[in-house]
């Protein structure tokens, strides 16, 4: 999607370590318009799928899962990563790696809002190991959901998420899609 | 905002202690049409103010000011409560009591997102004690910002917090107002 790559290229920053630092326009400041044109695209490539809640993991994936779930008319439901006090004792919980935490977190779900019959499109920020995503996969097949398609804003191809993803079998898309960040120099597959 | 106010009456469930779960529209899963139509509503109310910036804190405040930040065609800047990788070692950082999670949370911004000049308009979900949205207001003040407004999804009023942003002399809006919460029964001043 070129206007995202374009703005990966003007206004992202690679810090070394394989990370891209996005927060002007992602993940503590977040362009609104950009967001909304990314949620456009998303519902546009996923609309087929007939997915009846779009799944996200907070927190910077909530914006694209909102914007995305706004086009499709469908609920978001954001995986906590902790458990807040209105949610119920028995709940869905696993664990992931956190890239930019250095540790691992937990994912929670509430029983309450992802059930079986429930065809979920899964939505993020980054897909770079795809930890994270596979650990909503996870939470989504445990409460007897059924996974129908994966977006990303940015894929990180030399971190491997997508061959973790492709036993799913299903539509895995990325927005912008970088395949090197060798000396600070950030390569995109266009 | 009878459209919330209405979803509250439905869905909305008192867990004592002063606590609502809105968790099946606002905080957990998100009813995206609905956030939406808040945040059309919440462009109204402020467009008048010229603000610059939608400023909130992460986590239940990203939906609410996101599309309010959309209605309004402005950037929005979510506080962080740890503080990643991404950011720089200098930061704005102030403490505020967590009502749900019962305990002291950071809220930190980084100053290249906030500075000398921005016109902020703040965007919660809740307006309850007033001490998050306190926390962003110092957040705002130590960039040299300007508070020109705040608004609320939820408002609570027996928590006391719109006395508390008075001194401010900005304008005050919440979607949905309750007054009581005594015995399970969420009474509304409409």
């Amino acid at each position: 999607m070129k206007v995202l790559v374009d703005r990966i290229r003007r206004d992202g920053k690679t810090l070394g370590n394989g990370i891209l630092k996005v927060d002007s326009f992602v993940n503590h400041q977040v362009d609104s318009g950009l967001m909304d044109l990314c949620g456009k695209e998303f519902a546009r490539l996923f609309t087929p799928l007939g997915a009846t809640k779009v799944l996200t993991a907070e927190i910077s994936g909530i914006a694209p899962a909102l914007t995305t779930a706004l086009h499709l008319g469908l609920p978001v439901v954001y995986a906590r990563k902790t458990k807040p006090i209105t949610m119920p004792d028995q709940v869905y919980l696993t664990l992931a790696p956190s890239h930019t935490k250095g540790r691992m977190v937990e994912l929670i779900i509430s029983p309450e809002y992802l059930t079986h019959g429930d065809k979920v499109l899964i939505i993020d920020d980054f897909l770079a190991t795809g930890a994270t995503i596979l650990g909503l996969v996870r939470l989504a097949e445990a409460a007897g959901a059924k996974i129908v398609g994966i977006g990303a804003l940015i894929e990180k191809t030399f971190e491997g998420g997508r061959a973790m993803l492709e036993a799913l079998g299903v539509q895995v898309e990325s927005l912008a899609v970088i395949t090197s960040m060798d000396d600070g120099k950030i390569v995109f597959n266009e």
